[in-house]
């Protein structure tokens, strides 16, 4: 699916609804670095924390994929692990919506 | 310099001082990144944590090796960045403390 199957409403929508998936996980996120740092006393758990950090980087750099072609599968996933509310998605026409629900349920 | 230039009690002293040298270290790091994680509120700046956590473990697996071969120069580098005290390097004799002085103020 590339750009010109997505009609300048569902652009603005998709844009919306990814912008808040991510602010939501990276505010979880942060949330969750701070309470493991605070609670770090000996260097095992500040390697570990390093360790969540790298994985949790890699993770996001190739999640948040704002290519046409991939978005179908960047919503499914962020519905999966509950970043995007089926909510949010509503904008997006009928056959979008129902692979993005799709893959979810996967 | 091999083990055979270090005395029993050389030994025993300078394991003491590079013991407590790195768990200063590593607490000073701990509490650095416990206030540095209690202050992130954007992206950029935990990866920036990320960036730092990295630095700090090459830099800290490099300099805490306990080979007799490097010992002078790990205690001239503890002794210039304040982690271990010429005090604590007493026990070692003349030699190797006028060579470790000598080298941290470099």
């Amino acid at each position: 699916m590339s750009e010109i199957n997505w009609s300048e409403s569902e652009k603005k929508g998709a844009k919306e609804a990814f912008d808040k998936a991510y602010e939501r996980e990276i505010n979880s996120l942060i949330e969750e670095v701070r309470q493991k740092a605070s609670n770090i006393s000996e260097i095992d758990q500040l390697w570990g924390l390093h360790d969540f950090l790298s994985a949790k980087r890699h993770e996001i750099d190739g999640k948040y994929d704002y290519r046409y072609s991939e978005l179908i599968f960047v919503f499914a996933r962020l519905l999966k692990e509950g970043w995007v509310a089926r909510e949010e998605l509503k904008v997006l026409e009928g056959d979008k919506l129902a692979k993005i629900s799709a893959l979810a349920r996967m």
